[in-house]
């Protein structure tokens, strides 16, 4: 095979020629609203499988729309069906899986939206719908690659393996079972793993990403009277539920951001000299958190220990209450039973079930010297473990060098603060590395009104995508 | 005028005769669902109006239907009107000011109600429906006595005023403008005031209540992001408002209920000897609050010390969050703007603007010692002050006279924890002593499902009523 770069100038012209069509693509993929939490939306999310299994089709790529049967909290619904696509078969060729997802958030344009959500509109070289970030202009990314290569009349440089799912920004429901199923069978051939569906650190640099915290989300119940009760008739006769909660609250984490749950940092990996210096380097300022924000109210007053806080140290957020009283005006209830919500984002190498007995412990503890007749009980929600991986991995390199090509400067390194639990899903499974290779800008606004995906980077994004399975395909392995 | 007790033989042997004319009465007026918060029952409320004015005008008293104009809150909606009557205008009488009002809380079959609630329906000798007891069962006695009077052919005792609102459940809107713009001419001639809008405290004993706690309700708002930010992306970076707002709440009160507010306790009254001993003869036992929350969650384990917390000392309740997460699920975001709900119930002699300064000062004060960069703001959302009568002015004592001859017991002398403000301003207005005298009792759930008047509470209430207004009639004034 030749190198990689060899192609470049060909394919890249032709990647900008096919740019209109391209954004034609993006449109009608916009159009269809796939939002997989309005269940009246189901056959939107069903008819973006088809466009999509359609779509590839017409490439050429081996597609299965697999049926993951109904969904558990709506027995009478099917979830949609997960889009397996192959994309050659030459076993003298790497093979790489790549992951992406075609529903949405929902959005309506009563939320704010300055245009209809559900059309992509274009303006100041930014493209406006919901979708257009998260994920569905990556996901076009895979498709408009393919295309480029065959209109360029280029080889295609490795079997690229699709799956593209419909129920991530609900919960992903189906979406383990079918990965550890397929680990031998669809996914046996990976050699690697790229996942586009996060976004660049700031709006000027692109990253790559290497690490994710992962969360652990609790739930605290205080239960008194049978019912709610009058605060006139019985303030002072009884233990009020809600005073025992916010007690319990306050006793978790400072307003200085300070877990208060004890030994829990204890779990923490150290920082290395080496590590700390990786942060050294990346392009963001405290400005940037300010305009993401909208306030200045930083925890911490330089970027290196902003950066750490959010990427690898724990947090604990407290969410809300739920059986309060939660409405505008005055209502003089004395609620009967409240439940707090809060999680904790866990880091390298906090494990979940060490995270849960210290919390449930201090919880309890909390809630012993508070001396209540009232009942509580802690429970864990969810939990999703964190993920870090090694950035000096071959994937990670054939990356880098993608984005230098196309965007002339080396990739910042980055993790971040959320979760993507199919990331380690896929780690774990097919026991490759996993490289996430965003598109998208840090203020593109996923799950907001107003989402965009600039022009820039969703042409660039196809050259860079296209790039990374050039290098991918023949970056030697380590 | 003869003495009152010659004229209950034949009196209270009419109203037995008219039983079930009265619950006639009652069923046609609970056959109104006049609910004052529901915009789209408003024409029932003022239905409700005209039915008082049919039925008292055909027993001869003077009625006009006082409209107030637009609904502040509701500009295109007319308040319902006040219904303002008078029975006998003989100067050698005395004049008796009543008050109750026609309309009542929200109530729907769904909510849980056993029996439909806009239908009065009868068993084991209760009689269930929405505004049974409160308050149309009430005002319905006083229209009862009129009739049983003129029916026994019993002259009436004396000059009755009548002031029926129509928006209790709703704030009282336009009333307190009402009394005092007519203290001078409607209720002028007013030498006591008798209210009959509270319940017995248990379910044997008949009570007079001459207490009521006032109540400042508090609002303390922490915000920092323009928005709500994820969790993930965010926690750590940022100093989180809900955090903030725990860490106050909890510093407002103790889970054992003591208010936490320095000096706040400095401005109750102390308690007496004499009044140290009134608590000791009151029926009310453990069980009695057991029974009533469903829940041993009792603050103090004697029935005096219990009683008093309801009745004569502050207590500060959380009533809720607004702005956080409070649906049920996981939902990781950092609420941007919350505000935390609570409420002081006041006694004497705490007067409120005192009460605001504390309050103000100690929140300040915690949120001060936070030392975050987010912003608050303590608001007062409204406040009523308590009111504390004489149970030893003559108007009491004609109503202990009453009870007593109806019930063959010496009531219970009680106080309220919450507070019902037009007995203030009654007394303010008038500057005559308001009794309340309630007909229902502690169990008959009034603003809950299955709210009921138990058949011998409305039948030996309009004897206790007309009883009342014989003896008040010829009480000796002290």
């Amino acid at each position: 095979m030749s190198s990689p770069e060899s192609a470049f100038s060909s394919l890249f012209k032709e990647i900008d020629g096919l740019k209109e069509h391209f954004i034609t693509r993006l449109s009608k993929a916009v159009s269809i609203p796939s939002v997989s939490s309005d269940l009246t939306l189901r056959p939107k999310v069903v008819e973006m499988a088809h466009f999509l299994k359609s779509e590839l089709t017409a490439l050429g790529a081996a597609v299965e729309l697999r049926e993951l049967g109904p969904q558990p909290d709506a027995p009478d619904t099917q979830l949609p069906p997960i889009v397996l696509a192959r994309y050659g078969v030459d076993t003298s060729k790497r093979t790489i899986l790549v992951y992406g997802h075609y529903d949405v958030q929902p959005a309506l344009i009563e939320d704010g939206w300055a245009t209809e959500p559900f059309e992509l509109v274009q303006k100041d070289d930014k493209m406006y719908g919901r979708g257009s970030t998260d994920d569905k202009g990556p996901v076009m990314g895979w498709i408009n690659s393919i295309e480029a290569h065959q209109k360029a009349g280029i080889e295609f440089p490795v079997n690229l393996i699709m799956c593209f799912e419909g129920m991530e920004e609900y919960g992903s429901e189906g979406l383990d079972d079918l990965i550890f199923a397929e680990k031998d069978k669809f996914f046996k051939d990976a050699d690697a793993v790229c996942i586009s569906d996060n976004y660049w650190l700031g709006t000027t640099k692109p990253v790559l990403t290497y690490g994710l915290r992962g969360c652990s989300y609790y739930s605290v119940t205080v239960e008194g009277p049978a019912a709610d009760l009058h605060s006139g008739v019985f303030g002072g006769m009884v233990s009020e539920p809600m005073i025992d909660l916010v007690h319990i609250l306050s006793g978790l984490v400072s307003p200085d951001g300070k877990i208060l749950v004890p030994g829990l940092m204890d779990l923490v990996a150290p920082v290395t000299e080496e590590e700390s210096k990786t942060y050294d380097t990346i392009e963001y300022e405290m400005n940037d958190l300010y305009a993401a924000t909208g306030a200045k109210t930083n925890l911490h007053d330089d970027v290196k220990r902003t950066l750490m806080a959010r990427w690898r140290y724990p947090t604990l957020s407290l969410h809300g209450v739920e059986g309060a009283f939660s409405a505008p005006g005055a209502k003089t209830v004395i609620p009967a039973k409240v439940t707090g919500k809060f999680s904790i984002r866990t880091v390298p190498d906090m494990q979940p079930h060490d995270v849960d007995e210290l919390v449930f412990a201090h919880v309890n503890d909390l809630f012993t010297k508070l001396g209540s007749k009232n009942k509580m009980e802690i429970k864990l929600l969810h939990d999703g473990k964190w993920w870090l991986s090694s950035p000096s991995h071959w994937n990670f390199e054939a990356a880098k060098k993608a984005t230098k090509t196309v965007w002339g400067v080396d990739p910042d390194l980055t993790r971040e603060g959320g979760s993507i639990p199919v990331t380690l899903s896929f780690e774990q499974a097919t026991g490759k590395n996993v490289l996430l290779l965003p598109v998208g800008r840090g203020d593109d606004g996923a799950h907001s009104i107003n989402e965009k995906l600039d022009i820039s980077n969703y042409i660039e994004g196809v050259k860079t995508l296209s790039a990374y399975l050039h290098y991918v395909a023949v970056e030697k392995m380590e």
